[in-house]
């Protein structure tokens, strides 16, 4: 027995080898596999369970603070989407930055001013004391004269979009907070990196201070998402570049404790823009030189989404729903995105209804609402109240019903194409009205008095239903 | 040696307990990863062997069966389309459904009507005793007058284009079984959901009762890939969105034994439709709305695909084929699918060939072919029969050639691209008549009257080949 | 004690299989999943380091030699794309071939003719000799007359576009080696095969005697890469449809030892060509005879894009950027990739920028440059110097630099858009010129001042930088 000892001890010293290189590459490969299984399995929106949910994470800056949403939650990932929520400090400037997907942002609150930096298009905006001969700007007693290119105006209830690559920031010039809603679409064709958020800073960084609530993970994405691409590069290669001292480089490219939103000094930013009224109605008609020019140069890059007498839908007894689409906002065509912002009465009901050919996110700006999601699965993913500030998605083909609650039920949706179609169940455009009477009576064994009732009880309805006693007609 | 024992039995342990462990998560894991490798190598069409084959799974319903071919067969997932052949008795209904891929339909055998729920299209089609003021529809003595969106005719050999997120249904009005081979583009881009088929019923569900050959295995699959999703949905909801009593959505939601294609009770269904003769000549003007109108209600979404007299390829001696594309079938450009029909005579032959831009997936509708297909490897992929009621894949760039049996051969098919190119090597059209002479004779170290012949041979001939004897002029 | 050993055993045998079954799949597993966890990282461009590369693998033919890169090096997964460099001496023939994906081909020396079979267009050359009556073709006296598509005319400098699918071939006619480095575009939607670079051959196949440096696994990955597809098939099949004599096939099928590029018997190859001069001003005008025809037929696939003439920035005093887009060149659009030519003088510096919707490839064609790339993480990926003849990928976002050295540099720079469009930091176009002086103030906290000279020290020039001290104007 005993001699065989050494074989069993050359056995375990063999096992003890195998297992221990098998348990720490394992370990790690199989942690891996498994988020990888999960992230798998909710990318191709095998959802079992949709949570509606506030931030999770938030980056104090000067100016403001960023809040983000769990891009890793599953209802994210099926629908390859992020978001998050800038809130900015009345003369306070979100730095100019890019992200190699397209973003669409809703202002929930507050005014300010947006600049884009598109490459190849002429600066319009001019300063009057300016004298521009051969390119050079003079300056008259020290004061600056200036051009660039277009600023526009946002306010409370615009949809701006921001296309991916373009460069662009964003000055609060109001007396509030300006709170600024935004999804990027990662699974866009324009993204060609990960799907992941990123965003691109120019300037700015990481405050080195982090709120005591967050785990050093939770610092550490944060700083994968957002990254300052000036800071890296060389000081006398930038200098070169800029053909400016390299003292001024180095200052540019300075760590500060500013964060990604930084507090304007002085009295505020002087800026070059027509008068407000003259820009709100103004059709500006710019040279045109070349193709990109007119494809991107001119395009509206906002609109204001919340007035009742442009909206799409509208029910007198039930609320409102307002679309920016492609066929609206024509830049939204070369975003593949689009929004819509939902204004239900009290009590009202969204039609139950499937988004046919996109995802949808929804962000509940005020009043709440119990909402029923039914996945591909056949199963309810979703039977519960929603309420404000609360974001969710609604993926493809998914069908859901939203019914206000006692103080109405306002929402901004965001969806992955610029040319959603939605298919409700009840009412002028559903799916049953279409059919005819004899299908449903067999559908769904009802007599064809019933089968009728169902097409045109609510047909003089579209996508909103008032309460059942307010019934028309 | 003994006091060796307690650190032994310690290590075991150990050992013990991380192999479990590892045992039980990694088993699993394993079998996942095994699987999921294998299904990506196959989504890569990395190949070895192609397998025609007949459908593996059928689910029976009280006027119909469901047929489905194994979509994680390699081929189908190399191609990323799912296939399923229904049969619908006479006077039976496939109910309403709509999925997230688009689906084109080869109508084999029989006739029928089929609708399609388009949102935002208007009802055209009204019966004519109906008097609409306001809106509403009244009836005389008892009989149902009604409106509804355009049923189309379907007949024997028609190819029928059903739009991602469409609610359709069929019906079989004749005295035939109507037999139809779907294929779903999974991978297309309108699918933004998993690459797996999946059919959302509006009525309709699962029988309780399976047939004995199925394994519960088999069942869950099919439980995945239709589900009723309106079912799921709150009754009291569902009375309120619809203004009916709960107790008729009670009814409309009840589990039934009759599966998803059912009975018509009665002698039939009545339906609004012009007589058939004016239909299939109409040229149908509805008054145009907005885009989303001119470009989706008045589309055509068949076309019968069998006429010998709308031929694109014929050979007196050797067949013809018919196309189904993005030019002759508008709304194919949508969908970017496109079918062809194939008639080849006895032992007649289609050229060797690989397509340019798209998968192919072949269904034989009546005789037999000997099919040889050479694969990304450069290997022969498949060499052998393929007979009636068989489908298999051609994927994109592979070559291929069928040789017709005794009795003919004819198929369909189904292609991932709404302008398939097919780049032939023999024939009118073929790569090596584009070439020069001296290229050939270099490249296959033949002479010039041989590579002459290569060029020349087959010159009157394009794609179909007739029986070398019988060789033309 | 003794009591215990035999339980021991027994656990000890337990664990030796199970451990050993484990090692077994779990080790191939294992490596396999590292990989995939890697190629996984790369391809969502997750890249800690570039590395700018020569070829890798070469395969000699009888005349001439293919190089190819790494395609599983982490910057070529990131980018979707594989390289290869062809050289071809005189009077040979690259023979002909297709692939999935869409190439672009840059000629970096020499001279040639290219040939590209595109199914359906008409041969529009044909020899003046001939007589075509009922389209056979007569021959006098021993002497081939012949008709075949475009021959296309490349010279040095030349960018030449390759479809997916289209059979191609290459001819040297000329007097030195014609090298040609080629990009093809994996991921782009062209390609529903796998992301690898794919190369069916009609003619010609490995030599049986590789060069002694190879290990057997770089063999068989230029196995998987080339691929004869003809040789594959069955011969009488072929006999059959080509109507020629079984010999022959088997003559063209044969394995012969001359590789993908073949030496000219006799003299070099007769070709219908018009004079030089008149084709290059040509302006051919086919009959027209359908959409496709149109769409491909007489679309130009090559343009020279190394004249000084017509480069698209131009400085005095740093180089000029010529580009080769879709507007330029039409086919481009319908491949979604596109070019540019960079000719830098000594130490002029492209200024930093980054390319908002494509990844770039860059290869070296002449001299050497000192470049910066800061990547999504933030950090420098790369800062070093490249030289001819080397190759790297910018992915998209990122931001880049380059300085030319003391003897010029000059790249062709392959990109994944057919519009791709670069955002600079600096100069008339940049990115900071189109902001507000005070926005960048406020970011940088500098002075008013040196905000300006941000905005303005480079205005007068785009793209490419001279020298600090050769300051314009």
């Amino acid at each position: 027995m005993a001699k065989a000892i050494p074989f069993v001890t050359l056995i375990i010293f063999f096992l003890v080898s195998t297992a221990f290189a098998q348990y720490q590459t394992g370990q790690q490969g199989q942690q891996y596999q498994q988020q990888q299984i999960q992230q798998q399995e909710a990318r191709q929106c095998r959802i079992q369970r949709i949570t509606p949910s506030q931030p999770t994470q938030r980056i104090q800056s000067e100016g403001g603070v960023t809040e983000m949403w769990n891009e890793f939650d599953d209802q994210f990932q099926c629908a390859g989407v992020a978001a998050l929520r800038n809130i900015i400090q009345p003369n306070c400037l979100s730095l100019p930055n890019f992200s190699p997907s397209p973003r669409l942002v809703y202002i929930q609150q507050g005014q300010g001013l947006i600049g884009m930096s598109i490459p190849g298009c002429a600066e319009t905006y001019h300063s009057g004391q300016q004298s521009v001969r051969g390119g050079s700007i003079r300056t008259r007693q020290g004061e600056q004269s200036d051009q660039h290119q277009k600023v526009h105006r946002v306010r409370q209830g615009d949809i701006v979009a921001v296309p991916a690559g373009v460069a662009h920031w964003c000055y609060n010039d109001g007396n509030e907070e300006l709170v600024a809603v935004s999804v990027n679409d990662l699974n866009n064709n324009a993204n060609q990196l990960e799907q992941k958020l990123r965003s691109f800073y120019l300037a700015g960084g990481h405050q080195q201070i982090y709120s005591s609530v967050q785990s050093p993970q939770q610092q550490q994405q944060q700083k994968e998402t957002f990254q300052n691409v000036f800071r890296a590069f060389d000081e006398n290669l930038m200098a070169e570049a800029f053909n400016l001292p390299v003292e001024v480089i180095r200052r540019m490219q300075q760590e500060d404790q500013r964060g990604f939103i930084v507090r304007v000094t002085g009295e505020g930013m002087r800026m070059i823009r027509p008068e407000e009224d003259e820009e709100y109605e103004q059709r500006y008609q710019s040279r045109r030189e070349n193709g990109m020019e007119e494809l991107y140069c001119n395009l509206k890059i906002r609109q204001y989404l919340d007035n009742p007498k442009e909206a799409d839908i509208y029910t007198e007894q039930a609320g409102r729903i307002n679309h920016a689409n492609g066929q609206k906002l024509q830049i939204l065509n070369y975003m593949d995105m689009s929004a819509e912002k939902g204004n239900l009465y009290p009590n009202a009901m969204h039609a139950p209804h499937w988004t046919m050919n996109a995802h949808s996110v929804f962000y509940v700006t005020r009043g709440d609402a119990h909402v029923e999601i039914v996945g591909s699965n056949g199963q309810t993913v979703y039977y519960d109240h929603v309420k404000q500030g609360e974001l969710f998605v609604v993926p493809q083909q998914f069908v859901s019903s939203m019914r206000a609650g006692n103080n109405g039920f306002e929402y901004v949706a965001f969806k992955t194409s610029s040319q959603p179609m939605k298919s409700p169940l009840v009412g002028y455009t559903s799916a049953f009205k279409a059919m005819p009477i004899q299908v449903l009576a067999n559908s769904f064994q009802i007599s064809t008095q019933e089968a009728q009732s169902l097409k045109y009880n609510r047909e003089h309805q579209t996508m909103l239903l008032p309460l059942r006693n307010v019934r028309s007609s």
